[in-house]
This record gives C-alpha cells, sequence and structure tokens, in this order.
C-alpha cells in the first residue's frame, strides 16, 4: 500500500515516477489562463490566515461546504470567524473521497505549509495554528518562486487600465512576467443586464463615441493594441454556447435599439456575438494573439442565492444540450474562409463534447505551428483527474498528444500551482503506463522531452512567451 | 487467478476485502425504491419453481433471451412449460459475458440456494432440480430476512387503498417494514391514453368531483397525506424528460378540453406537468417526504411487440436528445425561489447526463440536511459494474460522496436484494482501491463509517425512516 | 516492463494470451465493410514504395500530419516527392503517442515487412529502404494471403457495372471471395449537390426513365438484384443523422421539383429520404441482406481546403447534437411494423451515441437470427483502443456480446487487416481480464469459442456467408 500523498503519489510505473522526478517535476510554469488579482502580486499581498487564502473566494469549496449541509452563514457569512469556517471546511474534507478538492488541499498543505497530516475535524486546530504560522513569512511572491512560476496571465477587461501590470514590470524586484489576457465578454453579451452602461464606458475609455458596430470594433481593435503594447498574447471568450447566427435585420439598429433599453431576441443577439466574435479574430489574427473559447457553462441556476449572494458564487452548471459541434465547425470554417482564424484554444464544461472537439479541431490545422487548433485542458468541474484522463485519452485519440499545450489553473488562488504538480503526475502515468504496457517504446529521450513539452515548451512556443529557458 | 464469484468477488485490494467484509456486508439493507408486490409479503408467497421468480416477470431476462434468437414462446409464451422457458434462459446466460444479468444469476444461485455452479445449457437440469428443492422451504420472507432486508418501498399509486401496506402493518410476525411510495404519474401525464378515466377513478377515491386543476391537486394532497398516515417517505415521478414549462392558456380549460376526449399538444400537455409537478413538490417538502426525478425512457419503441405484450415487457430505450439539463436547473430554481423544494433524487437513464447531474445538485443544497439534492444510484440500463462505477466516480468528482444515499433495487423480484451486494463490492473496491494507491488516508475507522454510512446510515436517516440501528 | 509491441502486445493475463494465440489469432478474416478497390485485387496491384500504400489515399494519416504542423505539399502536394512524404509522416510518428496510428504503423511494419525499429525521423531511412525492398514482392492478393482474409465486401455505387468483381469471381487464381456492397447514398441524398445527374445515371444503367418516387424505387430495386446476383449480402447508408420523417405535400412532386434544379427545405429531403430508406430496407429483408446504418459525420468543415482537395481528405468531424436516439426508434419501429425490418448493424461515430444504441437495438431482436439487430462495431474517430473497449463493455452491459459480429477495416488500404488483430488483442484483454478478476467462469472451452465466434463465425453466419470453415 502507498501511503497517502507520498512523493510517488498517483504513479505506479517506475517509468511513469522517473518522467515525474526527472523531467515534468523540473520544467517551470506558465499558467496562461487564471482569475487571480495583479495588485495582490505588485503588493505582495499577506494574509492573515489559512482561512483567508483558502475559503475567502473559492466557490469550489463553497459549493462543497453547501452539499455537507454546512450553514451559509460559516461559508460566506459575515456574523462567524475565520476559524470557525476552517473547522467546517476541515470536517468536510474527509467526506470528499475522490473528489479534486481532496488532493488539492492536502497537496496545497503539503507544498506550501509543510503538512503531511490529513485534515478533519480532529486535526484542524494543529493545522489552522502551523498554517497561520508559516503564513506570516509566505507572502503571494514568496509562493510564486516557490511553486517555479516564470509567467501568468490574468483575465483582464478590455476597460482595464492595466495599472498594475505596468507597476510590476517597472518593479525589477519582481521575478515573475505578469501577461494581461484580453476578455471582451461585456462587449459582446448584447443580451446580458448592464449591457448599454458598459458600452458607454467602453467609449469613454477609448476615446470613441460609440454609435454603431463599427464603432464597437474600433473600441475593441484599440484596446487590443493597448493590451497587445503591454505584453497580451491571450484572449478569452465565455459563452454560454458556441454561436453561429446571421440575421437579416441591420445590425446598427439591433446594436440602437439596446442601447436604447429594449430588449433582443436570441436570435439577433446570437447575430451580434458572432459578428464580434469574428471580428474580434480577425484581429487576435493580425496581433499573433491565441483565442481561447469556453462554453457550456449555464450559470446562476439558484435564484434564492444569486438575490443574496451574486455571480461566480457556486451556482453554475453545465449547459446540457446545444447545437455547438456543429455551430464550432461553421465558425471555424468562415474563420478560415475569411483568413483570419487565429491559435484558438477550445474548452467545453460538457464532458461529453470531447469527441466532438478532438474531430473538429483536425479539419483547421495548419502549417504556422503545430497543433494550431487545441483542444483545452480538462476544464472546472473537468478539472478533476478522471476528467484529465479522459480529455488527454480523447485528445491522444483524436489528435496529436505531443503538441499539447497543456495545464493551467483557471484560479482565484495563489495557492493553486499545485495543480500543475496534479496534471503532470497524471500525465506521467499515463504516458507510463503505455511504455510498461508494450503500447510505447521505451525511448526514455523521446519520453522526456515528450512530457517537458506538454508541461512547458509547447505553451512557451506556442504563445510565443519570451522567456529565457 | 481469482475463482469465479468468490468470497473476494470484484475486491482486489485487502483494503477493498477488509471494508466489504468488515462493514458493508454487515449493514443491513433498506430498499427505498422497488416494485415489488406487497401482497406476496403479506402472503408470505412461495414459488412453485426457479422459472417462476427468474422468468415470470422480468423483462430484463426476456430482452436478453430476445437477444439471443429465443423464440417469443419460450420467454412469454403460454404453450411452453417453465423447464423449457428455464432451459433457454440457460443457454443464453454464458453468452452474457459482461452483462450483469450473467453476475445477478450467480449471485442469487450462490446466495439463495447454495449453487455454485455456472448456470449453461449442460448444468440446467441439476440447477433446476436443485433451486426447486430449495424452494420449497424459501417463502418471500424467508428470502427478505436471509438478506437482512430492515425496510422496503414499494411503489404505489394514488388511487391504491394501501390494503396489503396495512395488513403488513397488523401482522406481528412480519419483521420487514413495508411502506408506501407515492407515484402519481397517472395523474400528471395528461397526454398519456386512460387519463381522462383514471382522473375520473382519482375524483372517486377521493371523494372530490373533479372539474379543475384545483381539483386534482385537493385529491392528489388528500391521497398524499393518507400514504403520509401510512408511513410514506418517498415519492417518484417518471418523465420522459424534465418539464419546466408555462402556458398563457387557462389550465383549467386545457384540463376540460382532455377530460372531454379531445386531443393535447405537447406545450400545453408540458405546461400542466409542470404545474402538477410544483404542486406535488410542495406537498413533499410539507410532509417531509424525498422526491425522486427519473427521467430519459423512451417507451414501447417495438409496434408489434406492444400490441402482443403491452408495456413493460422489455421494448424501452434511452432517450437521446431533450433539454433536461437546462430544464432541471429551472425547475428546482422554480421550486428553490418558492420555498418548496423537497429532498429530491435525480435520476437519468442516458449516462451522459451524469456530469449535467452532477453539476446541477451542487446548486441546490441546503443545510436542512447534508446531501439534500442527490444524484440518484445508477438506474435501470446502467445499473451494472460500469455504470456504478461511472456514477459514483462523476458524484465523488462534483459533490460529496460521503452524503450519497446509495443502491436500490427498482426491481420486481424478491432475488434481487443481491444486488446491494454488488454495489457495495464496487463501492468497496473503488475505495480501497484509492486507499492504496495512496490517494486516500489509510484510517480504517473513518474509512468503515464512510462505507457503512452509503451502505445504509445516510439512506435511514436521509428519509428519516424509524429503524432501530 | 514489456517490449514495444511484443508478441503479447496488449495482452496481460495469462487468460487473455491463451485466448488471443490459441483461438483468436488462428481464425480466418472476413473484412464486411472496407473501401479498398476492387480493381487492384483482380490486377494484384504491386507498389512502388511505402508512400503510395500509407500516404496516397490514408486521409487519417493526412490529418495527423497537419495537426503536426506539416505543410500541405509534403501530404497531398505534387511537387514533394514520396520520400520527401514519408520523411514529414516519420516526424510525425512519434509525437502520436497513445494514437491508433501509431499502433496501426508499426503492426503494419512488423507484420508485412518484419520490421520491429519504431518509426521516427532517425529510422526513415532505413525503414524506407527495407519496406521498399519488400514491397517489389508483396502485391495486394499476397497481402490478403497473408493475412488470412477469405471474403472481403467492397463498398459500391448501384450505377456500378461489378465489372472487377466479375473478373475476380471468374479467376481461379484469386483465393478471397470479394463481394460487392450496396450502397445507395447518391440516390437517396436528394439534397446534395449532383443528385439530378446521378437519378439521370441511375435510369440510363436500369433501363428506366425516372420520373417519380416509384421509378426510383424501380431502379433500385432492379440494381439491388443485380448486386444481389453477384453475391451481395451486405448493403450501407450513411447518414448525417438518422432520419424518420413524414410530409403532406406529394414526394413526386418534390423530386419533379428537385431534379428540375430547384432547390429543397430539409423537411422535405428527409421525408423523401425516409421514403427511400423504408424501400431499400424491404428490398434488404426480402433478399436477406444486411443493412448498415452510419451515421453521425459532419462533412468538409473547411471550406478552403474542400476548394483545394475535395471530399474524403481528412476535413470531417462528429455530428454534436442531432434526435437520432429517438427517431432510430420510430425508423425502426415503422420497419418492424410494415414486416420489412432487415438484419441491421447501427453506428454512430458520436460515441456518448453507444448506451443509446445498446438499448434500442434490444428493441426488435427477433428469433430469425440471434443478434439480428447489432452495435456496430466502434468507428473511424472511435476505431481506437478505448473506442473499442467501451463499445464492447456497453454492448456487453446492454446486450449480448456473444453475438457480436465484431470487426470491419473500413478502410482504403490493403496494410489494415491488422486492425483485425488490433481487435482481437483487446477483445481477449477484456475477456481475459474478467475471467482472472473471478468475474467470468475459467471455462476455456466456451471462452474460446466466445472469441473464435466473435472473431469470425458469428460474421459468417449472420451475413450467410458461404465459407467451407
Amino acid at each position: 500500500m502507498k501511503k497517502f500523498m507520498c512523493e510517488d503519489f498517483l504513479l505506479t510505473t517506475e517509468t511513469a515516477k522517473k518522467l515525474y522526478h526527472e523531467h515534468a517535476s523540473k520544467m517551470p510554469i506558465i499558467d496562461y489562463h487564471c482569475h487571480i488579482n495583479p495588485k495582490e502580486i505588485y503588493e505582495d499581498h499577506k494574509y492573515d490566515n489559512i482561512s483567508e487564502i483558502w475559503l475567502g473566494g473559492d466557490h469550489y469549496k463553497w459549493r462543497a461546504m453547501r452539499s455537507n449541509g454546512i450553514e451559509e452563514r460559516f461559508i460566506t457569512g459575515t456574523d462567524t470567524t475565520p476559524y470557525e469556517k476552517f473547522e467546517k471546511w476541515a470536517q468536510t474534507v474527509p467526506k470528499l473521497i475522490g473528489n479534486p478538492l481532496h488532493h488539492w488541499t492536502h497537496l496545497e498543505l503539503r507544498e506550501y505549509f509543510g503538512i503531511n497530516t490529513p485534515l478533519s475535524e480532529k486535526s484542524a486546530k494543529e493545522i489552522w495554528d502551523k498554517a497561520n504560522a508559516i503564513l506570516q513569512n509566505l507572502t503571494v511572491r514568496k509562493i510564486i518562486e516557490k511553486s517555479n512560476v516564470r509567467l501568468v496571465c490574468t483575465t483582464d477587461d478590455p476597460v482595464d487600465d492595466l495599472k498594475w501590470h505596468k507597476l510590476i514590470r517597472e518593479d525589477k524586484t519582481c521575478k515573475v512576467k505578469v501577461l494581461p489576457a484580453f476578455r471582451p465578454d461585456k462587449a459582446i453579451n448584447i443580451d446580458k443586464p448592464g449591457f448599454a452602461d458598459y458600452i458607454n464606458t467602453l467609449g469613454e475609455v477609448s476615446g470613441i463615441d460609440i454609435k454603431t458596430v463599427d464603432d464597437v470594433k474600433s473600441a475593441l481593435a484599440s484596446r487590443i493594441e493597448f493590451f497587445v503594447q503591454m505584453g497580451c498574447k491571450a484572449a478569452d471568450h465565455g459563452l454560454d454556447y458556441i454561436v453561429y447566427e446571421k440575421t437579416d435585420d441591420n445590425l446598427d439598429d439591433i446594436l440602437k435599439s439596446v442601447l436604447a433599453g429594449n430588449p433582443i431576441d436570441q436570435k439577433k443577439a446570437d447575430a451580434y456575438k458572432t459578428e464580434m466574435i469574428v471580428f474580434c479574430a480577425s484581429q487576435y489574427k493580425k496581433h499573433n494573439i491565441v483565442m481561447q473559447l469556453h462554453y457550456g457553462a449555464v450559470r446562476n441556476n439558484n435564484p434564492v442565492a444569486f438575490k443574496n449572494l451574486g455571480p461566480d458564487s457556486g451556482f453554475d452548471a453545465i449547459y446540457g444540450v446545444s447545437n455547438s459541434g456543429a455551430r464550432l465547425g461553421a465558425l471555424l470554417g468562415a474563420l478560415e474562409e475569411e483568413g483570419i482564424l487565429p491559435k484558438t484554444i477550445i474548452y467545453s464544461l460538457n464532458p461529453t463534447d470531447n469527441a466532438q472537439i478532438g474531430a473538429i479541431i483536425g479539419c483547421f490545422q495548419s502549417s504556422e505551428i503545430a497543433g494550431k487548433i487545441q483542444h483545452g485542458s480538462a476544464w472546472w468541474f473537468n478539472d478533476t483527474k478522471t476528467g484529465m484522463i479522459e480529455q488527454m485519452t480523447s485528445l491522444a485519440n483524436l489528435s496529436v498528444l505531443g503538441n499539447f499545450v497543456g495545464m493551467l489553473t483557471d484560479s482565484r488562488s495563489f495557492l493553486s500551482y499545485t495543480r500543475h504538480e496534479y496534471f503532470r503526475r497524471i500525465l506521467c502515468e499515463m504516458i507510463g503506463g503505455w511504455v510498461e504496457n508494450g503500447e510505447y517504446p521505451h525511448d526514455m529521450e523521446l519520453l522526456g522531452k515528450l512530457v517537458e513539452d506538454i508541461s512547458y515548451y509547447n505553451t512557451r512556443n506556442y504563445f510565443g512567451f519570451e522567456l529565457e529557458d
């Protein structure tokens, strides 16, 4: 029996162990998609206690606690102490057998706090004290350095002034590169509340009096140029489902109507969205920016919780049925036909879309770069051991695993870099298993390179990040 | 090599074996959803022969025999002898490699008849004789006691007088609790043949002259109260797909039209169904009844077989595409908003819905009880080794496995209690595997409790069954 | 550690090894669905070099090369040499870890060329020379004989004169049976370009002046009769999705309109297709022909590539959402009701349809023959180790694995017969694993027969091929 979370965690074959310890684990980290706050890096934020860093904003943990029957006041309430919240989390952890939160929790305890005791109600106080003592000397930058992170892409709104990115760039003591990523959802979601106000702000920031669709395009183009100057290499679109819709109506009229406060029907909204995504793609192509498409989330399902807690509080789910498969082909086909298809990474929240994505990406590859169109790493609800195995197995079956750009955290927490370790262990275990079962040659030079590429070099080369090694 | 179906059947690690033999196998059984006939318990039915108990009403076996090219007269025909039917079944079994029927058959032979010989054409006669001899002394109650079953929920129509439940309750010699479960499908399926007649009967039984939707509600409410007096703790809805539909038409007019014999379109039917399900949910909430939602079956696909054999004869299949994912969120959201969301268990017949269900349940949890909204055990076509592993893996990834209410038989046969053994072995094998691979701490006290909870205590506590241990 | 692709490739248990080496590997091959050119068999084609046979028409390999960033000129270009293309393929192979192309490549190298060196940039020249030397003596017929292939069904258009089939039949030196299979897609796809021209040709070939739907039927019926005389036992329909549509419009009017050059809407097109498929089924039933239904491909997604390279060049993908599940039940139900349901094999390109297919086939079985309605072997994008395991696991769970008609290549290449070896190894590994884990009796006589049936005898009996052993 293996010890819980030992050195060879998740690694069962000799080849897997060798690949992980001698190759994967030595690679730096590029976290090309996450939601951390650059201000906290610049200011080198320090945490009061482990509840702040663990439970302050992590809706994954909130959801698990709710599923364990914990009262909301111990989750997001203001009338409970950080330690009370920590205790409730500690109480929940042992029941999370088979859940990635169980592994993440203990990887983080081990990596950043040197704690090997499993978290439970019994060990809560001891771990609380020990972790908090260590947090006295563990700032954001120290976490990043300890994790061997070389580069981080944040997620930023087009109207953002990227002030913190500028300050970080000018700060010679900061060893990690922090680049902005362009996320124009608010300019695209014409059917969401707040759109008109947002367009107003976008106009102000870009110095354009927005009246037409072309004005929106000009504003976005100018913001993309600003982001590019600030080092931006990645963009991201969050979609309920993949849109590809045409309309006979005039898009300017549609825009004007919405800006005037009128409602919009789904078909017209989708036509506007399609037009804008196609335009953004053309700009990404021009500036060699990678376009990420995330789709399949159905958000804010619980109306009571939404009223009390707002969005991103752990009440999202997976979109079931949509025509995303067919529309994805149509969208990419249209971009290809116009010669404006940028490097693209596709993620669906519904794991049953894996095969569809694996097949469609093979229709739009190019000699511009190996693996131009990618099937993104297992996302959100799929960011689990089984989810990763399924995504990589599907990718290996349908495409070229050797060109995969690999893992990202998508996280709000600076402790999440251990998810790269988790991913790399699973990758090495898969490959090691194939080799030891005679399904791939036992050529350690080749295998070591494959693993290093998927862990680091593919990402660096694909995005074109300027890093020394 | 392990012996076929030996003591450690399906258990490969020491931890799994220990968890099963020292914990899971010792737990009593609560079968909270099944289709057995309470009359047979009250009368302590005795079987003439093994064909009666195995082939009398089991459309799983019928379907397998048809797939093996057996003539219908040897399946449901009246011109063949029980032994001839048994022989055809015996002939089919060896070809069912990898099918749960193969395992169930041999688990039942071992458990209830002490037979370890694999069933085949060759062994048919010997097994027939031996099993029939044992059946002379094996009544329904003896099977239930031998299986350590403490409580059974049957599936009952609102118009049922629950006569057999009453008699069982009054019979002090009966050691098993037998509770009714409320299944109002016939009052809800306004688009199915026989609806008007059914509403008539419902009116008579509840003493209400049903003319309006409110009358239907009153009738159902009074029947629910009667069921509650009879100990009911569970309700069940069988839906083609999850409905959540509104209409501008008057529902009373729609009802009147259908009662007058007119056809109804799908949208109106779905609006009526939505109204009734929401009403039922409010009553379940009031009486602390668990609501089960089963959806995704497309029934009676073979028109020739339907004409000859009627429903529930083995001609059902899996509904492919529906908007159940999104509608499920809308339905639960509406119930939550009105404060009438009862404890709910969700089952889909399409295994590709697993992730959707696992995600949506996390949006509606509550501190009323841990795991208030549950992803139900792998159902019907998914009630297989792989189906259970997939459902539990998905549940572990997306929710809290430790709060799972676990297995039910959904069966018409009293020999099916071995399916709880099958489930428990698979559960212990999963958990044992994780532990021995270092993915969970080797804390046998904690693990033993987890396994006992999922096997028994979670069910008892969730439904609120009054059982002594 | 096992050596790469050793004798026991993919076989890990003693039972699996025994089943494969003593049973499966000894069975002849029937390749009942493929796309090879019968002319090449008749003329006993000889290849100039390994690029011709490997890269001449294999869009699987093209797609993989594109995904590896190879320029199109090294894939389908005419300004590059065969060796340059081979080199690019060799460069791609090591990155295809986990992809079936990696296994197929090395199985073919080992089986037909005696080469055990893994293909890579380094070994490219050596393998090129060695393989080409062997190709000097390796004709199409020699490949077929070496592969122990007894019978091949090609895929043929109704207007084909089957000249090469006739010549092969008359050639006493040809040891393999080559039968035509009827694929009437062009007569059915009323909404595809070229339909009117095709109907014209069909009319000429069958001597019927086609003006009405009945004329099309008569023409197809006469071609089916001709195919039957030529030994045809199999038909095949390629559908975007399963159609089952009715229309109130007159189908003759619809046909006339399309023949006159007018466009057609989807509903009418689907109604015409439904009518024709139902008619074809009636003819297959009459002539005891097996109907294959392949659905779920969305073709020619890349408009630029389609302009340059035409169809079947590696730009197809998987259809996402359709109502195929429900329509499949309706279509088979209608055929059953009219008494014209032939033996049928169903394949979907979307692996998430597995459970739906496994369930629906169980509704239409018959005593005509065991396993009358089949869930076809993992197809195209699913023709992978995991795809086969999933299809067979689903089939075993939901139907009778022992009656499965097993593998086909669906290939354009004569080297693909090793895919039968691949399939058989996977089958034996699955069954061997079950047996050694105590999930099925260790009865080698029974198991050997099961494996031989699925490898060969079931196919022979199901199609009614006249073969001596």
